[in-house]
């Protein structure tokens, strides 16, 4: 062999070498992703390493997070891509390690989508029926009486991106009026949407509020006590957003006050729940353990496989989240 | 004026007279329906009467009737046509005076459609969701978990009218997978369809058994124990037909035996429900007080207004029920 040759072959060979060097972490804690792992394998030509040990730390060009520890971000050296596990990004936006010049991409998945509609779907009919007080059947003859007609029960929901939008049409189309608002406003079918500006009309005329907002420093403590008190009666509030977004305590007092009948909450500050939190004892909130949308497995792998590729490649990422906005 | 003329007036007027005494009867108990008869009074020239006394009964051609007293229907000899003031028509076929030859119609109504759909929709997500649980907060913790992944839980429809195939459609386009039995096999986009001599097959496939069907003799009693427990695990009852199509204490032991998770009934056999009742222990069956679907007073009195109408011109009625089937 030509020593020319030798040398383009050592080339070659520490190229890909040092490709393949550049591999995959995922660190989401406490769930079996055994699924998606596979299904990613499948996807990447990268190594994938499921919680990397420190001796493989230095060859991590792409980490796949979902509520990881602290400390996990900063000891990736060659980090050049991350990626969320789920439709949220707040878990990374807000650790201080997140280096905002690192691209971040996050799941926009149809099937999660179509969970979301669903619960939230649930959440306003449980409302309109009085399903929210059968479970206290003594409080429930109080509260169960008639139906009110949709049309007289006005759906705000705050925050009209993929998922509030998706619930807006869903819930326009089973004939309730429904109100949007969002930091852009915007045109949707059967909806009247508001800009942030004019948030004191929209909660005038919405009964049913629905926070559908990302996490981001502006949503932080956005539900308040004067927020919750500017809705219209019969009023009632569904979080499928972030429980940082809520000031827990201003809506226990809404409901004791009474001007709240009561509340749908799939998360909260602190998950999960403790039992001896205060909203375990309230009645007339219902609590389900952030189970709205959950991330599939196949198709997470599916849109995160194709981002790695095509941050590879060096074409456009999808989904990928703008810094300024925080989503 | 002459005698012929005389005469020709007098028989004008005895008939005209004649015409205005054939009246209408509303007996709808216990309900405020001065909306619906309101409106039924500018749909109509007829003399409108609400719970007519003694002195009126023999000018009643048409009985409008929601939950009748017994005696009713023979307490007017000139009766013609019996409108119902809902979708259900059992108050009146199970009456032994109703006579099946006089005409009798029922409400077919968008809006109530679509508020049958509302309540489907939330009962069918509320399982999926564990919300069901979620007012007993210690069996709620044993019952809360992920949800259910939809194209795993199929819901099954006993029953396709006008009712049960709006809500095949919705919950179909809410990708749950959805199949439908009825006497006579339809066809239906998204649903997959059952003729009631494959109830089996039907029932080994169902985890959500939805009961959308119109009393009749032949669908009295027929949810029983058999039926429960010919499900699909997990299996969950929600009945908004009628009370009496389920044997209770049936229902009772398929939750007790646990191979039922629960119910969701809108409708029970004596209504409304003494406290009393074995159900309302029950902290795995939701009761709701017959709220649905509620007729829409306006729609009503514009539906059974243009019957009237047509009855007095000699046309085609609508919605009119089959003698020989009950619906």
């Amino acid at each position: 062999m030509k020593r020319q040759t030798k040398t383009f072959l050592f080339l070659a060979a520490s190229i890909a070498l040092r490709f393949h060097l550049m591999s995959i972490a995922i660190i989401v804690p406490d769930r079996d992703i055994s699924t998606f792992v596979t299904e990613l394998r499948s996807f990447c030509n990268e190594q994938v390493f499921v919680n990397p040990s420190s001796m493989d730390l230095d060859k991590v060009e792409t980490a796949i997070l979902w509520n990881h520890p602290i400390g996990t971000i900063s000891s990736f050296p060659n980090l050049k891509l991350i990626c969320s596990f789920g439709a949220g990004v707040d878990h990374i936006t807000s650790d201080p390690e997140y280096n905002p010049a690192i691209p971040l991409t996050r799941i926009v998945d149809e099937e999660l989508t179509e969970s979301m509609t669903r619960y939230v779907v649930a959440a306003v009919s449980m409302f309109q029926y009085g399903f929210h007080f059968s479970g206290d059947k003594e409080l429930g003859q109080q509260y169960i009486r008639k139906p009110i007609h949709p049309p007289e029960l006005t759906v705000g929901i705050l925050g009209l991106g993929a998922l509030g939008e998706a619930s807006a049409k869903c819930i326009s189309e089973l004939k309730y009026k429904v109100l949007g608002i969002s930091r852009r406003k915007k045109d949707l079918d059967g909806v009247h949407t508001f800009a942030l500006s004019e948030m004191d009309t929209f909660l005038s005329q919405t009964n049913i509020l629905i926070c559908m907002l990302p996490l981001t420093n502006e949503t932080m403590d956005m539900v308040d006590y004067q927020m919750l008190s500017s809705l219209r009666n019969p009023s009632y509030f569904i979080n499928v957003g972030r429980g940082n977004q809520v000031k827990e305590e201003d809506l226990l007092k809404g409901i004791k006050d009474e001007f709240l009948l009561g509340a749908c909450l799939d998360v909260v500050k602190n998950e999960p729940i403790k039992v001896d939190h205060p909203f375990i004892k309230e009645s007339r909130i219902i609590l389900t353990p952030h189970i709205a949308s959950i991330t599939n497995q196949r198709n997470a792998a599916r849109i995160i496989g194709e981002n790695i590729n095509r941050f590879r490649n060096g074409e456009k990422l999808r989904f990928q989240v703008d810094p300024n906005t925080g989503y």
